[in-house]
């Protein structure tokens, strides 16, 4: 298992660098006789893709991959499906100081010092956000199987800079309304959240700033009894992965940490019958009890800190010279990524879902 | 890799019930010629040991570990280390009704739906807190091996019940005061705060009721670089551990959810150079950026949901009968495992850290 | 994954050494709610017990595994099963020279390089032969869950210095003769050959010498299908965990080597229909095609180098003077370890098997 | 880990069938900046492509690889490496009606029940000898990265058709010869031999029928004390990988199956001082003890079976109709694939041992 791999009972093995011949993913295991719609998980990616609108990077690609191997007329065969995504419109120039003074918030300072220089700093080389679009491959081919079993996940923006979507009820979520979300251009419950969060990033671009945000995710459907002891269970596994998408600094579930600072008897979630199924009443512990799901909706939350790229003129150092030096990012960049991670925090959790489901006990 | 099972270039296999004979750890392929300190090991495992004071549970156990293998004279040999605890002082009777209506917020609903009902329930079984006993075996060993290159990891209590301890400079700790937090019988920086705390520990408990709190582990030493791409990151390492840990919530790093809240130019760190160092002025990105080391404190926060064993009567259901019953739980419970959870949150953290240090690349 | 432990979907991990307090396995992952005979499991571990005949060491053991966790009253229960044997009868002192000259053929060198000198020496510590009892134990576990699904797994010495043993058909193999090999004092099918091999290690026996041999497995009752593409094949994992009883040198499956000399219309197996099953008129391929098992008996052999512990004088060089010498190797060894290596080969055949039945696709 | 990948502290992850648009490699975990010679890494696959000779399948390929990402200026960069090699020159129509009626000898029959028809049966599919190019891609990597530390793999054919090439001395092996042998249009050292070899194989394929041989691989340069125990053995990780070339029934090391039949007293290598160095003056071990290297040669072999695609008709059963029916195979096969796996053979012992030297301990 190496770094740029994820899963047990199938793998998706990513791979490229921002600024290489090509990006992509391999993903391993998965069943044969699986119709796959590719042009649904086109439409997911597109979700993900840069330049949609004002609120993200300028740069603008196809990101249309190219499937290689693994199906044939849409269906798998098991054998490993690889999936290809050129890169194109990129401007490398831009990048070119990035080398010997590192950006504060971003990977460059301890990949300089690991890979003695030799790492691709294009663009972010392999640390680059852009690594999230084979996961959008993968994690909309996993979330086609994880339908198929009645399974669903959405992903809503919670807040950002601190301004609150609304929240879905973590016991009987409105579908509907999380559906719809998947359709927006800006992937938020409430349309009014929605602006003012626009307008908070529009501000941020404007003084060369930029703003973070919190995402959260719903899944529903989900048998009971997913996961297992200690290091196996549901949330040990999400967070292992969900961590893997740039900028995420802190991963929570169902009432995470505010839960925390409750009683007991607050926070614990009683048992009754609805329709000869044992259901809780609400629903704190996110749908994960000693780290199994209990058939309850899992509820996640994902903490995005702000783009470290920003315009601003910044402190940093000159490792070539050893000498403190200030800096000015130029390049395409987004003020706020949050809303284009939305779909990857999907595809990461159905990836997931879906290796749990395959767990044999 | 199973889910009793952590680690990639050396593992720590867990194994036990809370009520089964013993609970024990093999820990297998540490470097030969490393000198063990079997006395500080039980030492560190001695924070962790129940019915210590008045806040945690009334068991009792010795919990000492017996050394089967691994070590001639205390010095590893290559060979895995196997420690084993005999389980003493079990009441197994305090449990009974646990097998068919499952308390609120604990692990035994979707265990009975797992397991089709023959999973242990006395005690919690293989989901007890208990089980991070051998943790703390395995990590004592790894704390050792990591202070032989220059690497503390200390933890305190950051909040219990909505009481705040002191907070460590992210930048430069006191380590002495860190240090002088594993001598306490209640683990946290500030004396007068921690007395608070125990206070609402107290309260709760005269009142059948639980609270939850977060636990702050700082680890100092750590060299640049350790970690690496995506999914191989030190967060992602890391949580995959520590919700390994019973009632863990949430993980966060550096200024975690709350940084997410703020703009890129205040969350970002700029870098310096300090006596010929590259460092961050601030800590804001916990000792991680890109997933790697950055040289700075390792700062990461757990959230511990209140302890769900609690004496106020609580609504459930009959598993067998499948009707809705009233539960009260009696037992010896800690009202707070906070306070215990601290030695295992340094000794998972440890394993995990020691475990990246030993990548090769 | 580490040395000592074997299996992806779950996993038995080794510890101890051959004079440390004990040995043990942990296994790790077998569903909840199987039953499990223990005094059959202890039977199965008599077979590789030593100190049974005149053929094997003097050494005896109780080697009674002592079960810590897992079962209640004989059933698993989803934790992980740890079994512990006490080393007893240990007579440290006849290796107490092996330290500094390596004795040929053994794994002392190498190992004294690798560990720099740290590694337990007495008896072969972690290399011995004796490491393989904890291995009965848990391939005594997978035979019972085998056996449950129509499996049965058997092992008879197929040859020792030259002299063969009768050969079970490989089509339609005669299962109540092999399951007698079980209960024979010297795993053969042909007693008559079994003498002359009896005859042939007394003999190597007098002289202060050995004899290896080759031990011959076959599985019934597997269904077609098990194994995968490339490296996740029947022959891979079966030779990865062959290779690990000590003194093998060599895996082939089917016709094998012999196979490997003939015309492709020799060798290849015609498909014809028996009893609207699809079958093999003969089995060269020995029940593998492509990695994955073809319905039909799987058929492996594995060589067994001569011991290499002779009381013969033996050309060596002393580590620590670096100067070359002469050894003679005293203490109780087996003349010829292939009897006793039949009920392992069989047990790390069995834990293999079960570990590709729970392979989900 | 699936059943594509091979690996612990680097992976390759294999994928493509014979007829996609694609096979090809991802290689994650390398080091960063080793400089690759992929000049010399396409001359090492032109020593697998088919069409080279009258002895091979008149199948022509480029078979070059395009390296989309990993690499700048042919340095590695810490980011995998993907190679693709398009698919050519593909003749689907000669397969067609392989996948009711199954080929004797080959993975059709289970891969036909295990994937429930749904596998891609044009040219083999994901099981085709195909597969192997991009392992050669993969082989060709490690072993400059294996130069640059002194360590050499070679390998030849050892004998076909019952035909004997010279053989090596395991001791002192003339490297010049060995290296001679990778730029034979026929790998073996003895031209005479070859020529034998040649003419047996050139009268298989008059006759519409095929041969098999055996490949011997041998290494120098290997540091004392690769590999670790039990399951984490040399020979272990090098057969769970040998036997993922198709068609590859044995694998054996040193003296093998030969040194079973012979007496302790003359299989064992006894040690002696060279130069200050520890050596064995004879290498049955063939350099291999305990699971660890011994510093002397690296020697194992590898049993290929005959072709199993013969154009002579063969029995087969209808897998729809359910009746019995006779098989001719027609398209481009080779009579022998022996020589084409010699640099198979090479490649994934290179990929093996690299991963064994990457150990930490």
């Amino acid at each position: 298992m190496t770094s740029f791999e994820l899963g047990q009972n199938f793998t998706v093995q990513v791979f490229g660098q921002s600024h290489a011949d090509a990006i992509g993913a391999v993903v391993d295991g998965l069943p044969a006789g699986k119709r796959i719609d590719l042009d649904e998980v086109f439409r997911f990616m597109g979700r993900r893709a840069p330049g949609k609108n004002a609120f993200s990077t300028a740069r603008r690609e196809a990101d249309q991959p190219e499937v290689l191997s693994g199906l044939i007329d849409g269906v798998t065969t098991g054998a490993p499906v690889c999936a290809v995504i050129r890169n194109e419109n990129v401007r490398s120039g831009d990048y070119a100081n990035v080398l010997t003074v590192p950006r504060p918030g971003h990977a460059d300072f301890p990949a300089y010092v690991k890979y003695g220089g030799w790492n691709d700093v294009r663009g972010g080389g392999a640390f680059s956000g852009r690594m999230t679009a084979p996961l959008c491959f993968a994690g909309a081919l996993c979330l086609q199987l994880l339908r198929e079993r009645g399974i669903e996940v959405f992903a809503h923006i919670r807040s950002i800079a601190g301004i609150d979507d609304a929240v879905p009820d973590p016991c009987c979520p409105d579908l509907e309304a999380l559906r719809a979300v998947a359709q927006k251009e800006f992937p938020t419950l409430s349309d009014a959240a929605g602006q003012r969060m626009r307008s908070a990033i529009a501000q941020a671009r404007e003084e060369g700033d930029s703003v973070g945000g919190v995402i959260e995710c719903v899944a529903v459907g989900l048998p009971v009894g997913l996961g297992s002891h200690m290091f196996g269970g549901v949330e040990n596994r999400l967070s292992a992965a969900l961590f893997g998408i740039p900028a995420v600094k802190g991963v929570e579930f169902g009432s995470g940490f505010a839960g925390c600072g409750r009683r007991g008897s607050e926070n614990n979630d009683p048992f009754r019958l609805r329709e000869g199924r044992v259901v809780t009443t609400k629903n704190d512990h996110g749908g994960v009890l000693g780290g199994m799901t209990s058939g309850m909706p899992l509820v996640l939350r994902i903490g995005v800190k702000p783009t470290p790229s920003i315009a601003k003129p910044q402190q940093s150092v000159d490792l070539i010279a050893m000498e403190e030096t200030e800096l000015s990012i130029r390049g395409r960049h987004d003020p706020c990524i949050v809303p284009r991670a939305v779909p990857v925090a999907e595809a990461v959790t159905a990836i997931v879902l879906l290796d749990l489901l395959y767990d044999n006990n």
